[in-house]
């Protein structure tokens, strides 16, 4: 079973790479692009039976690896 | 309007970052993690007037400045 884990700094949370996603691309002339916040991505092939075990697995592994609680948030979908 | 755009490394690329991740993963006892890739992740805030303007625009920004298109593939929700 696959899941996604998105992870992203929390709003409240200074983003310096998505600040300078933004000021590139509005220096390519793309100003319609207001504003980009970056995050990570991970795709996880678990072996899982039922997709809530696949899902309580990967959101057991994102607060203890893949995320850092105190300035990040993630969610999980599973496909 | 909001794009997410998921940059991921061609399925042919070695991924260090995610096996160094599944590594870990296995180290912490999460066996049933069989594999992991890792990716960047965008959210781009862009003002348009539809739907198909907005993933065209990203589709643009993906292109030229997010993802290195010789390694890496994109994909584009627009939410």
């Amino acid at each position: 079973m696959r899941a996604r884990v998105f992870v992203t700094l929390k709003p409240s949370v200074f983003d310096p790479q998505g600040q300078t996603v933004t000021d590139a691309l509005h220096t390519m002339g793309y100003v319609a692009v207001r504003h980009v916040r970056q995050g990570k991505y991970f795709e996880l092939d678990i072996d899982a039976a039922t997709a809530e075990e696949a899902k309580s697995l990967a959101a057991a592994a994102a607060d203890k690896l893949l995320a850092n609680p105190v300035i990040e948030s993630y969610r999980i979908e599973i496909a």
